[in-house]
C-alpha cells in the first residue's frame, strides 16, 4: 500500500515504521528528523527488539509524494489549521485518511475538508518519545483501535486493518470508535493536563494521595461526559480504577503534553480540553475539575 | 501599651511601625531585616505619605523582650509549630494574644497553648511587600477586622480595637468574626492559590476569561463552604462578583503566596486550602475547584 505519514513525530514515525517494515511503499512528510533520516534512515529502539530502516522517504513537501492510498495523520492537534495544505496534494479518488491524534474533533475537521468517505478515526496506545533526530524510543504498547465514526466507516476499516496487522501492529476493530475516544480521553486528561502543569511524570502524580485522588475523579469527570454521549455501550466508573492501577506500570512516563511543554511547542488543549469539556456541556455534564485544570493550562502555557 | 511582634514580613512590619509612631513601645522579633533594621530603622514606603522610623527595637530571641501586654502575631501560617517557642517568653498574667495570620485554625491553635482567655483573631486587609532588608512597601489598604471568635472576646477586643484607632489604623469591629475570615479566605483561596500556580500577578489572572470565571466559581465555592458553618448573617453570593470587581483595580499585585514561591518559601497551603476544605466537608460542602488547586499546588510546592 502507497501510504504517506503527516506528522513524522513519535506517533508518525512509530507506525510509518512498522508499516515500511513489512513492505509497505511508505512517505514521510518531515520537519526535525529531515536531515538526519534521509541521510542516515531512521533508528527505532523498542521493547520488541531495535530495528534500523536504512532508507526512509523523506521529504519536506507534500507535493513531492505526490497521490497515496492512505494518509496517516500524526499531526499535533495544534497544527489542524494546516490539514488542507498539507494533506490536499496526498489526496485521489480512493485515497483513505486515517487519524491518530489525540483528542476529539479531528475526524469531523478532517471530514468537513475531504468529506466522510474519506475520513476515519483510529485510536492508538502508544508509549514513545523521539530521541535526537533520526532515532525513536517506542518505550511500550503500541496497540491500535479502528472503528466506526462516520456512516460507511467499517468498509474503510476493513481496508485499513489487515495492512497495520501484516505489519506486527496489534490492531482492534471496534463498533464504538467514539467509545474508545472517550476511553483514552480519560487517561489523557488527567495525566497530561496534569504531568504538564506541574512538569513531572506519571509516577510522581500518583506518588501524593492527593493528585493520585485528583486524577480518579477527573477521569470519572470525563467517563461521565462520555456515558452522556449516546455510547452503545457505557464506560463502567470502575473503568478509572483500572487505568489508575495500568498507570502505576508507566513508572516515570513523560505523556506528550509534558514533552510538548519541555520542548516549548504549543499544548494540545483544543482537543484534549476544550472540546471534550463543550461536549459534556451540551450534555448538562457538570467537570469542574477537568474545567480547572482546562483553566489553569490555558493561564500557564507559555510559563 | 507594650507591644511585641512576633513574625515581622510584611504585615507584621506595617501594623508595628503604625503603632510604634503612635507611641506605644512595639518590640520586634526579627530575622531577615534584624541588622538593617535595629542598625538603620525601618522606612516605609506608604500609599499614606511615606515615614522612617529612626530608632526601631528588634530582637533576635524572644526572651530578649520579656513580657508586654500585646502580641501581635504576624508569622506564615507554616511556621505555627513554633508558637510556644515564640510567644512563651512574652505571655504574662494580662498578656492579650492577637493573631492577625492568614487562613483558618490559628486562633484555636493559639488557644489550645496559651488558652482561650489570652488569644484573640482579627482580619487584615492589607497590601504590602518588603523591598530590601529595612524596607517596607505599603502599596493600599490596611484595615484591621476585630472581633468575636471565642467566648468574651468582645473584652478582649474594646482593648485592643481603640489602640489600633489611635495608631491611624482603620479598625472595624464585628461581632462576627468567622464570618470576617471566611470572606478574607474567599479573596484568598483563589488569587492566593492560581497566582502562586502560574507565577502570574492579579491582573494576568483576570484578564483571560477561562481563569476570570474559575475565580469566581471558586468564590463560590468558598462562600458555600462558610454559609454552611453557621455564621450569623450568610455571606451572599453576590459577594463573589464584588470581589472580582475589586480585584481589577489590583493591578499587578503580587498576593502573598506568589510572593512565598517567588522567594522559596513553603505555601501557606495548610490554613488557606487544608482547613477550609476540611470545614467544608464536614459539612457536606462539595468544593471540586478548590480541591483541584489545593491538589495541584500541593504537586507544585517545591517546583
Amino acid at each position: 500500500m502507497r501510504i504517506a505519514v503527516v506528522g513524522s513525530g513519535a506517533l508518525g514515525l512509530y507506525y510509518g515504521s512498522m508499516l515500511q517494515k513489512a513492505g509497505n511503499d511508505v512517505h514521510f512528510l518531515l520537519r526535525r528528523d529531515y536531515e538526519a533520516i534521509v541521510t542516515k534512515g531512521l533508528v527505532v529502539h523498542s521493547v520488541n527488539g531495535d530495528y534500523l530502516l536504512p532508507e526512509v522517504k523523506g521529504y519536506r513537501q507534500p507535493e513531492e509524494i505526490g497521490k497515496v492510498d492512505l494518509v496517516l495523520v500524526g499531526l499535533k492537534t495544534f497544527a489542524n489549521q494546516r490539514f488542507r495544505e498539507l494533506i490536499e496534494p496526498l489526496v485521489d479518488r480512493d485515497t483513505l485518511i486515517l487519524t491518530l491524534q489525540n483528542g476529539l474533533g479531528n475526524e469531523e475537521e478532517l471530514a468537513e475538508i475531504f468529506g466522510d468517505e474519506r475520513v476515519m478515526g483510529g485510536v492508538a496506545y502508544l508509549l514513545s518519545n523521539r530521541g535526537e533526530p533520526g532515532v525513536l524510543h517506542h518505550l511500550g504498547e503500541g496497540r491500535v483501535i479502528l472503528g466506526g465514526l462516520f456512516p460507511g466507516d467499517m468498509k474503510k476499516v476493513e481496508k485499513v486493518a489487515p495492512v497495520f496487522q501484516a505489519a506486527g501492529i496489534e490492531c482492534r476493530v471496534v463498533s464504538d470508535l467514539k467509545k474508545a475516544k472517550w476511553e483514552k480521553l480519560a487517561w489523557n486528561v488527567p495525566f497530561n493536563g496534569i504531568c504538564a502543569l506541574a512538569k513531572k511524570p506519571v509516577n510522581e502524580i500518583l506518588c501524593m494521595d492527593a493528585s493520585r485522588r485528583l486524577v480518579t475523579d477527573m477521569m470519572r469527570e470525563v467517563i461521565d461526559a462520555a456515558n452522556a454521549q449516546g455510547l452503545e455501550k457505557d464506560i463502567s466508573v470502575s473503568f478509572a480504577e483500572k487505568l489508575v492501577n495500568f498507570s502505576i506500570g508507566l513508572g516515570d512516563y513523560k505523556p506528550s503534553m509534558l514533552i510538548d511543554r519541555f520542548e516549548g511547542r504549543p499544548l494540545e488543549l483544543e482537543a484534549i480540553f476544550g472540546k471534550p469539556l463543550a461536549a459534556g456541556k451540551r450534555k448538562g455534564v457538570n467537570m469542574p475539575r477537568v474545567e480547572t485544570l482546562f483553566a489553569l493550562l490555558q493561564l500557564t502555557e507559555n510559563v
